[in-house]
């Protein structure tokens, strides 16, 4: 570790963006060179204590003026695809958010492209570095559990989104459970084979008009496990995020994390607390852990764990789900 | 109660039929009148200390020969049909295991031509009857969880089932997932609308190759709501058995129950008790309330709680999820 | 089984006389042949199906009159030691509620004075059956926890009992933690060697004023082992019953029996039920088994399980709480 | 927070020292000035990427070098009354690792010496800033739950300490159980009025017999409520540390943080995992917090929220249990 720090620059300052920024001016071995920002905030730096790191209009500009090694790409999802380009073409590793792109084809056509680059393109699906998600894939991909029978999602928000959200969210499914789609392949080592999804919408709220808020998927993975997933986009409850996977051998489920630990007793009964209430507080782990995968990838410590073939078969797999919405049947992929 | 007891024959003594015997000849205001059983076992009588309970060899027989007022079918599926018939001819009050028959058509017929009848024919979904379900009806059917968004419920065997009772069971869906038919529309008060089924041989085993033993079922209700169910043969960590039910307002949850409740701590965690065993233990309670709630309908201080028309809906839901996995496309009902 | 079931007089027909009533009606191997009540009361009987069991004012009385085998003495804990006395001098086997008198040399001499006496005579220290309970002494026991390090017994009763029973009671220690003090015999196989008692007055109400409400007990076994007890007389929040036992190999912690399993999901958190809410409830299964116990004792096919011996250890235990609470400071047995 | 950001000092680079140190180095408004150790290590301020932090011989030298605000003191517990003199001649605040020391006559008398000094002396009692005892505390002394009949503390450890660590410990219940004091008044506000105290040597290990390893303390507070504390120095099933408060009108109980939240189900039952493995992990953030509290402190926008007057009243609710002890009786404080 007598290296000097990796130079990063976030590009994006919204709450994904910050988290980020926050969590690399933190890491071990890092260095948080800049920020790019169209709007040019500032304040938020200030109240995080990190007034010193220069914030920038253009992502080229950044890296070039900051001479740093890599840049965090988490704008809207829309912005994705020609921020890689930039950022590669500017010979700096890249962590994306997801999704790359909400159409697999694109994304397929852009790890084409970016074939020939030599350095590190990793995709931001940070559920895979959730200390429990890991252990149970670990669980899985090392027999312990025997042939696997049944994997459950639960992926439900605590709350809707904001309304000026949905628009550009891409839809409950490829937003949403992509993260599923990617979860199934993370802990299976396995592809989805078949998908039906089924779509409601429940919430009584205009805004919530243009999008699904409730859905079923039913899946077959590739070896024939089965697969269930639940997703809603509220729930009132915290934010609820349970997996659990059944085989031959044995189980494993992966709790909710409670927001805190003290049980209240009165007649009515023992209250406990909901799970942690968003994903800034719920996955915050797996984004600090994300992160220092990235770096020891960017140092060439080990490979990328997340790569934009990734990415594209998730999105292939919410394709199919989005065809099976609108076929009512089961899809293959 | 200064009534006389009411006569109870039971008839078939297969594990249900000894089960509902010794219920009644414990229920207030029952008496186990008789057994009928071609095979004239007498042994687990007398082990279960009802050595003077008589046993029948047909149940017009045991009917008038003890004048029981009422007889609990609990034989293989597939008499259930023509011993209502005969129950009913014989003008006694019928408590009948479920399925009543695996074509609801022809629980629909049945239905018809009892029609006249003025006793009470209550068919055994039994778990209707679990304190922990009917809480949840009561909170769902009481408006405390807003709108419903999601059922979803876990319906899995500790065990696969004896080689010889996959070719008289129906199938899992007709035997096994009827339950959870019969428990959502309990649960809403609402009828299944569509259904996706999705199923698969998994476990190596060449007894279990003429029935599934891992399903997924995606279903609406006829309100919009959603509902996922999965099912297993066999986890080998007790028999789960959980409902969980999302609302605008609220949820519920009717988690398994414990084994026992001694937690064992060792550096490698803390083992808690696998749910409890088998539907012997689990629904025990709901076997009781339900022969508590047939004895109050045969005095006629209630209603029959579970009727053929409830077996017939529930059966033609089945009949949906069996045809969705010929076509591999969801079905409405 | 082929034996006549044996045949039991309840002595005492208040709250725990009904219980044991109901329980040795139904019990296989036994009949209620009898229940001796000062009151004559008989609504109790009809309501639970028991109009057929005749009452009587005088045990002996009943006891002739019905030739059972054993009574069951439920009185009051000031004439348990004179009924013991009638009962066994009508050579019948005795099962006494717990505590059989309030001054261990009483109990000694009557073990003295019974010393020639054939039958059983078994004290209903029912906590001793619980399963829970059980699993963890044979854990003890068994060697599994290797060195016990800590006992720990949580005993709070979730109201404070009705004004009347204070002054009969015999005061929290000799009444309430008579229980804990034959736990931990039970538990370890050890005796209590030492004692220190606090205890307070802490409830706002005139009706308590006569006896202790909260207590704290540390305690030294015989062989080392530290021990540590509280007791309220009311929590509000359910009957919390809780052992806890720490060794040098693992520990082992009996939890509380919620009331049901529904959790209930709001914004404010996760509420589950409370502990069962008394005694009849938590501990009904300990006293069905306590029965059987009994039973088997009566027909010779096992020793006693809790003797004369085994309560008048638990008083002397009591009696040096009662002195340690006197003079603040600790007080050897 | 345009205030340039508070520089410390910590003295002493052992595992709590470097603890605080990197605690220091990430909190906002805070720069971490340098590291006072004899033994000049620099080793893990490279591996934790403080390599830039300047590691001095002496606190005086270090506070003049770098122009620091502050002080952390988390030497042994021997030096820290004199490292406190010299801190605050230097005219510089503190914030001192408990016990201050052993004797509360000392800590008293330093009080009083310091009684002119402007700035703040902080004791590290940091678990009154855990969130979880935050929340009781804030519903105790919030009337939430009525009058407090029962405070019930468990403070066991999971591992026998280094046997070095013993002889300059000042014994379990000056080193352990002195949180304890300082929770039931943090708690409660309120005094610990009486103690008894029972020890024990249970760990069979030749390094530990210089002290006790098992305790049993039964308290008093001076408003009446009872308390009950256990501790060991070795369970082998993580972390145990737990606080349960029982008033009139309800409970609190701050339960185990568990270590992670994968189930792991098998035929002998579901494993969950141990407690946080030590007080690094479980008591983290109260540390990030008490530093949080530390700098408002510095900065006057607070109260400083464990003062020397604290420590000493912990320390006389220490010595009260160390009488206790010897004589055998309770003792008053």
């Amino acid at each position: 570790m007598s290296m000097s720090p990796i130079g990063i620059v976030v590009v994006g300052a919204g709450r994904i963006g910050r988290m980020h920024a926050q969590i690399f001016a933190r890491a071990p071995g890092a260095r948080l060179a800049g920020i790019v920002d169209r709007h040019g905030r500032r304040e938020w730096l200030i109240e995080a204590g990190l007034s010193q790191v220069p914030v920038f209009e253009s992502t080229t500009e950044a890296l070039e003026a900051t001479s740093a090694e890599a840049a965090v790409i988490a704008t809207s999802s829309t912005a994705h695809v020609e921020l890689i380009r930039e950022v590669t073409a500017a010979k700096r590793h890249v962590l994306c958010e997801k999704p790359v792109a909400f159409d697999s084809g694109q994304i397929t056509a852009l790890a084409e492209e970016t074939r020939g680059f030599s350095g590190v393109i990793q995709v931001g699906y940070n559920r895979r570095f959730d200390p429990q998600f890991s252990q149970i894939r670990d669980a899985v991909q090392g027999g312990e559990l025997g042939r696997i029978y049944l994997y459950r999602i639960v992926n439900r928000d605590p709350l809707r989104p904001p309304a000026d959200f949905i628009p550009r969210s891409g839809g409950m499914l490829a937003d949403f459970h992509c993260h599923d789609m990617d979860m199934l392949r993370f802990l299976s080592g396995d592809e989805v084979a078949e998908i039906h999804a089924r779509g409601a919408q429940l919430i009584a709220d205009e805004a919530m008009r243009d999008d699904l808020d409730a859905v079923v998927l039913s899946l077959r993975m590739a070896d024939g496990a089965l697969a269930g997933v639940d997703g809603l986009r509220e729930t009132n409850c915290g934010y609820d995020q349970r997996i659990e996977v059944v085989g031959e051998q044995g189980q494993r489920c992966a709790q909710n994390i409670p927001a805190h630990f003290v049980a209240g007793g009165s007649p009515a009964g023992s209250l406990h607390a909901n799970p942690r209430p968003d994903f800034m507080t719920r996955y915050r782990e797996s984004f600090e852990i994300q992160a220092r995968a990235f770096l020891r990838a960017v140092r060439g410590e080990c490979e990328c764990k997340v790569t934009l073939a990734d990415a594209a078969a998730a999105m292939r797999a919410v394709e199919a789900a989005q065809k099976s919405l609108q076929e009512n049947r089961a899809v293959e992929i």
